[in-house]
């Protein structure tokens, strides 16, 4: 034991700095000057640095060899905290010092380079930076792959989604590919043949907006004791233990962006503030992994709060707090602006049905990239050409194209898939709940979350890594993930089946 | 120069360290929730304990001795560099690791326990906490005495003033000591002789109040894309290099308390704003000790902003700003507010005529208390004779009496002194500068600070940690620190003479 003992001081390191870094993170994103870039990125590069010092001396790899042969002294915990910790150990110690440094310089540089070139939508200028960022990605996941006993795809996304593979998800994909298309034209007919919902009449001060996003945070069950709402200009959740930071961004024209983006983060955090504290800081007390992340973000916000139920207690809430009359104000109309489905050029705009179809698009793309089937010159007709057939729409300008996304421009291959996979797994994970505690509608009639916060809790948040995504999703909901009840939900939803 | 330059990475991690340490205790003071205290704790002790590490690893004290051998390599500012270095090397290493660990853990006790004696003004119960924090202060004093040829007070001192020593402080003070009585005297009689000055008349609205401050601070010549302005409990200057936080808190019954509490900030982070960029994260590109630090808050505060011809220029803008009208808001009057001398048994509330017996009372104290002459039971009496016989005040509770300050229940001990030596430099400084540059009166009598910057950024700012203080003083002023020109200062402001 006392190997092990030795790695969860080493590893109580490495979450201590991991902290820090997401309080320097987030405060670079809300609130730092515009000339303490430099000192910040020096910082955060610094801390990185040594982190990857401390996980990648050869004493840990030592240490993790040692503590293996001694798990059979190990309970379940320690043995999967042993397992995160040889996983952390392998990712880091893939990638050769020298290409560590190459990458992120990399990245670092196509990531600045791609905001100018989106705003200019000029993606000839973005060309040459993302291309040495996709030839040192590709580097990374070989490596990566080597040490892991993966293809290079495989090894990147399972540093973002840890266990994902290619395997798991082309089948499930494949489902949502022959079917989307067509539950898009059957609900967009539907809408069409019934009056549009009326917008909520604007403005809507931005005081009054900040006022009822944090009432709505702590009714669906956020510690404001051990977190914060805060302004940025791209909304998300970060901080550090007991000090989860949420942001969001106010639009005096449109009160529903804003209240939504906080529910949706709202998940990300009740997740993060609900993992075990007996665990604080040990690689198995973590979040486990990206599509059980999104999956939080998204039953909270999709499956939750764009409910009729919920709709119901919220139009109330909404017209009194901004002094609204009329008929836009009821719950059915709200209810309509908030499951409207209308495809649109940009990813993060889309509603829950259309989003797919983006997620399908970079999944195709961006596998071929990595396997060198797709160059980067090839990138926007390919884009362009896949939005076209997914969802009949034609590109105006690589800006609102190829060049929308962060994610490869940033060095990310093998982020996207996450997204829909969380939404399959939020879809099981609120149908799940919903049998198992059915007072959860109920409550969100009367805006009150303590049945599904209290499901989540015990059989999501409380299990942190204990269990690898599919266990811990046939523990919570008796099967592995799967698109049934995501599809379900949007015939359920949008086409009024049962 | 092999070994010059391998310190100088070391150096740039600690100084990223240092900074990252700094935003981290900024957030602490001014945002965190209040869940969040024992994590941030733990990230800051992880931080602390790293930057020790790599400071008092053996290399770096190989280096130091290989790079001293080569240092006739060295150009001044790498060898004041190189000085630097050795000074921090000699303090960090001084102290054996478990008696690190055991004084943090005290002081961080004792001043826990501090802030509820306080507000209960129950010495008792601080008594036991405090007493073990001296013995380990003392512990700290003697082993880095020994490493730096020092007795344990001036060891002490050292690590917040380098170079200053009880030697300097003697005479300057007992100067103080023996015309502060009977200044305060004729300035009391002086001020009793003529009308009272008016009050402004409150509330003054907290927007408004920042709002002044914001266009003050940068008025003095704080860079706001390099730095920002906060509120906290506790005033302070933080953060990091281009990234330099002041804060402050607001009185609606009080503008002047914020306002010259801003100006007093701001002349800190001028000083750090002005440190040399090509030497950031050098140990010889930091500011030089606490009593230049201070003398750069006072230069701003005390000898410009509370001059009368500052007083001219801030007059109007204060009766515009708040609406003001009638004999309160003249610059007359204005003067008369902040000039007033009347005793006070807060030191944070002393006007700069009596202050200098607040500082002259806890020399003696803690310098007694370091050189086992003084027992932490005998304090609050030894206080209270102190400040009977300096100011002519009996401490009714000790709340204002010996538990006013954090100073040492926070283990700070040969800190006090460095604000009173700041006054003396403050002084100094100014007049040299005046004399320089003859338009710096007449420019602060309209709100332009542009020739006193121009003059602090090169006489001081600029050189860094350079030159020892004194030399620095020489340098810019022609003499080492003296009380005289304060004195003299003194006489002029409050008794008119010229």
């Amino acid at each position: 034991m006392q190997a092990y003992h030795t790695l969860t001081a080493r590893f109580a390191r490495l979450g201590a700095l991991g902290d820090a870094a997401g309080i320097l993170h987030w405060d670079r994103q809300t609130l730092m000057p515009t000339g303490a870039a430099d000192g910040r990125a020096e910082q955060l590069a610094q801390l990185s640095v040594i982190a990857h010092e401390i996980l990648t001396a050869s004493q840990t790899g030592d240490l993790i060899d040692q503590a293996h042969d001694e798990r059979q002294h190990l309970d379940p915990w320690e043995g999967a905290n042993l397992r995160e910790m040889r996983r952390a150990y392998l990712h880091a110690s893939a990638v050769p010092a020298d290409l560590v440094a190459a990458s992120s310089k990399a990245s670092s540089r196509s990531g600045m380079i791609w905001r100018e070139a989106r705003a200019q939508s000029d993606f000839g200028q973005l060309a040459p930076a993302l291309a040495e960022t996709l030839r040192l990605q590709r580097a990374v996941g070989a490596a990566k792959g080597a040490a892991l006993g993966l293809d290079s795809y495989d090894a990147l996304l399972d540093g973002y989604d840890p266990g994902m593979r290619r395997a798991t998800i082309d089948p499930l994909f494949a489902d949502l590919r022959a079917t989307l298309p067509g539950l898009i034209e059957a609900v967009r007919a539907r809408q069409a043949s019934g009056p549009a919902p009326l917008p909520l009449p604007s403005p809507f001060p931005v005081e009054t907006q900040a006022a009822i996003g944090q009432r709505l945070m702590q009714a669906v069950g956020f510690d404001m004791t051990r977190g914060r709402l805060d302004v940025s200009l791209h909304p998300f959740c970060g901080g550090a233990a007991d000090d989860v930071r949420i942001t969001t961004r106010y639009d005096s024209d449109d009160a529903s962006r804003a209240l939504m983006g906080v529910l949706h983060e709202t998940g990300h955090a009740l997740y993060e503030q609900g993992l075990p504290a007996a665990w604080r800081h040990q690689p198995v007390g973590t979040a486990r992994g990206m599509t059980l992340h999104e999956s939080q973000s998204l039953l909270v916000e999709m499956q939750a709060c764009r409910s009729f139920a919920f709709c119901s207690f919220l139009a109330p809430v909404l017209r009194e707090a901004f002094g609204g009359d009329g008929p836009a104000w009821t719950a059915e109309n709200l209810h309509g602006l908030y499951t409207r489905v209308e495809p649109n050029f940009i990813r993060v705009d889309a509603d829950e049905v259309t989003y797919p179809a983006h997620i399908l698009l970079r999944y195709d793309l961006e596998t071929a990239m990595i396997a060198g089937d797709l160059a980067v010159n090839d990138l926007p007709g390919a884009f362009n050409d896949g939005l076209r057939d997914l969802l009949g729409l034609t590109v105006p300008d690589d800006r609102q194209g190829c060049l929308q996304d962060i994610h490869w421009p940033s060095g990310s291959f093998g982020y996207f898939p996450t997204y829909t996979l969380g939404a399959m797994a939020a879809a099981q994970l609120f149908r799940a709940a919903c049998e198992a505690a059915p007072g959860i509608l109920t409550g969100l009639a009367v805006g009150d979350f303590t049945d599904l916060r209290g499901w989540l809790r015990e059989s999501v948040h409380a299990r942190a890594s204990l269990l690898e995504t599919d266990d811990l999703l046939v523990a919570a909901t008796g099967r592995p993930l799967s698109a049934a009840d995501f599809t379900r939900h949007l015939h359920h939803r949008y086409l009024g089946e049962s």
